[in-house]
């Protein structure tokens, strides 16, 4: 892995800047966060999230739970952000053969390097490692966090990203991130966010 | 086809006016037209094709032209606008597929019209038709108009849309087309780009 | 009608896609749709409601449609989108023989089309044919959805798009469209939207 | 002038920070100051002009300037920032007096000083004393400035600002402001623009 | 004070323009406005607040009021707009000293201008004069008309502005403000704003 | 550590996704990166760098760089991006003992991760190991690849970034550093920038 490698890698990276999440885009939220802002959030509550379990004496390797953070979202460097509704035609099986097909590809001249930041971004796209998992519940209580915070600003029509069971992904196999889920979902109630609306987009 | 119904597909339709186009994203513009802007122009400027054409003596069907404009890009409402850098992985055909099985479900009960609508949907995507291949070229020459524009206003690297031949889809098969593109290639050498540079993106 | 002249109008029309709508700069919501994207939901609005209605055994010239919903708003890319409170201080007359001698020059040079395109445009501003007032109800329904979606991201302070009858024009020359727009207002219903306020604009 | 009638009327000036300058949307600046932005360096554009003109002896109401200067775009905030080639439709005429009114009714309620501030803002709209004249060259070459800025940051196309004359309104009849506006060409000659374009705008 | 010390003031000026206001920013609020807008409101509001206490009797230089509007925000053309909880950490007295030094090396070359604007400047920061402390009301008042004109948008989560005293600063002094500020509080209880949050945002 | 505090953590760093970062509006570039887009990049720029170096055998921590990335901006989410013209009159270090104390108070409730948190921190702000060193060549680096980018996309007048040797800091350190910003410069080179300017920003 050269100097030539890496500063291709990292420019073709730029674009996750300019990317805007298309969740927030279909359900109307315009000026919203890019990939990369998803991505420092996670992995830096990934960090913390593996230091906690660590000092209450889970076995989590926190260096490996920030690579898989770190990479969990390259692919969206040559696949974009397909929306959900997009997911039912192209095929969740599609989908992740494309993004694991433009990993590899990113990678290429990486050396050994190579096939251990595939295995690192599998283990989270496959949930195949505690800490693949771990990253997995990151990704989804960012998420969430994010949701609260847009309905905290006054944005409205939201409900279905609380509904959606997906977004819970691996939220039991932690306490730790179970709580911090009931604590969001608490601080929500407070809201009085009373309808129960979705913009036209099909779920 | 009654009013719940119609107002269901609307509705849905609102996102295109929220999605940028992820082409501009790729290259750097981040404050760039929507899917709509885009859809509106090459409406417009069918319909002018069509009709100059026809009052040259060309056999198109104007009505149809703009029906197919109309339509061309509504599977983006549930597809996205997916980057061109993700059709290699994510395959042209499973894209198509993926598009014209969205345009069937959005279509949902139209009644009569559904078969139809789908119809002038694939007139485009396979061009199997002479008002297809219009829309076909009028939608690459909206493309390169507003590259030229960008490029005007001062935005750079974006050489690679003039290069690939993709981006001439069915020139000739219109002299008037073909004159328009040469014509925006003359303006465009005023300009005098001189680097020929591309952001990390993969082509 | 040459190449130069369509290319000409075609770039003349860009401006379109940087033009907010400047009804929503007044209320306060500032990223927000541009004219190309309100004239484009419009015009496939409008493509479905002849269709429709012509499925129904209304006489209605569907192709006459869709051409008047395209051309409607050509005249904003020189006249821009005057605000609504400035209608009373220019005066209607002076707006739409502004956007009417507007339209004639925009058209120079397109030959026997340029009575035509004019004309179209006549038959929208002035509600002349069934044409025409078909447009100027799609114009204004797909004005309502919008303020709806907006309410339901978040926005408030838009009831005064729901008091103005203006707002309503023609919508009881067709039943499907009064049919549409009572169903929005059921749906806006269910937002539970309390207060009565507008921003300091004069109405 | 009691609290109610100034709170009515700041609240009607919000707009001006939500409405972007049209010259900009035109030439295909999207992002783009507001008209308050535009105001306030010409608010104190136009103190730093009276009180240099003062201290080098030129006997000119600094007090007057500033509250011109303050004044002079409050129109916009009912008739909006109407586009430059909207004005030969509209016709200078029909444009001023509509601003006229539209002061003289935003002023309701302001007892004498009503028409103190409309006779200020008379005073920028017909140029009839030395400080509404000396607004009106700040303005300009507030103007001015903002396009060498714009050119700097690599915007381009925008020539026809440094070609109409009309943008130089005034700057004879104070050898600081010429002086001014000679250093800004001189620093626009330094970068090297070549090109001589414009976007599809009607001038 | 010569031409290029004028324009080389101006163009430093023209970052307020880019800056947005800080204090949204960290309530959620990202397409908001910039420093100049809030200075022009700012300085329009203070002269009709002069204007109006003058004809009530009261003893205020209005023309002072004006320059000391202008000025009062021109440090952040080099210091920025430091967000609140900055200021806990960075001390009052640090920012102010800081803020002090920037404005008399921004006067650099104003010859006895220089001393003057300073004096001014200082007249705002630290209250010293009946102008300085209508000037500091009005700041505040303009900032609560602005956190009101959100929530009239949607904007939620602002309770903190409101709860603040600081954001009265001097409306005890001034019956006029005060009385503008209960015809606030009064028109935003109408708003039926039931929550009591706030973003992560340390107070 | 508990799930509350590592929440409120999380929720107070969502500032980090909506602040530009400064340097960029001050050049005049509006639509930019945000400090969390940045801290994403340079986060997985230094991970490679250190699998890249311990790959060739030098001794550094991958682990604590990856920490040390992650860390090294949370500040921001109290302090703000203070402006470079702003960092000569508050002065580095108090400015430093700012962002030191918002650090210690930040992890408040952290238990034993406090002060290790503190302490990556510290050797990232003082470059007191190794690991540090690496991070603020990475933050540099990472800081001139998007300078590189936005002059690719045809901004101007950035070339004090690279004429700043305080952007270079640390890159003698490490070979691979140097070599990927020489690269850089030599693709810059192509891209022919010949003007020499700068907006009106105090250097």
């Amino acid at each position: 892995m050269d100097a030539q490698t890496i500063l291709d890698f990292i420019e073709e990276l730029g674009v996750l800047k300019r990317l805007p999440r298309t969740g927030w885009l279909f359900r109307g939220i315009t000026d919203c966060e890019s990939v990369a802002d998803h991505c420092y959030r996670v992995s830096i509550l990934s960090m913390l999230l593996a230091d906690s379990l660590v000092s209450q004496g889970v076995e989590v390797n926190a260096e490996k739970v920030m690579r898989i953070a770190l990479l969990h979202e390259v692919a969206e460097a040559r696949i974009g952000d397909i929306p959900f509704p997009a997911q039912a035609y192209i095929g969740e099986d599609v989908k992740t053969a494309s993004e694991n097909a433009a990993v590899r590809d990113m990678f290429q001249g990486f050396g050994t390097l190579q096939q251990q930041y595939v295995a690192l971004w599998e283990e989270f796209e496959y949930g195949t490692s505690l800490e693949g998992k771990l990253v997995q519940a990151a990704d989804k209580l960012e998420l969430l966090i994010q949701v609260f915070e847009y309905e905290q600003v006054g944005y409205r029509s939201l409900d279905k990203f609380w509904e959606n069971l997906w977004n819970q992904r691996n939220f039991d196999a932690y306490s730790l991130v179970r709580e911090m889920s009931q604590l969001l979902v608490e601080k929500r109630a407070g809201l009085g966010i009373a309808e129960k609306q979705g913009l036209g987009v099909r779920d």
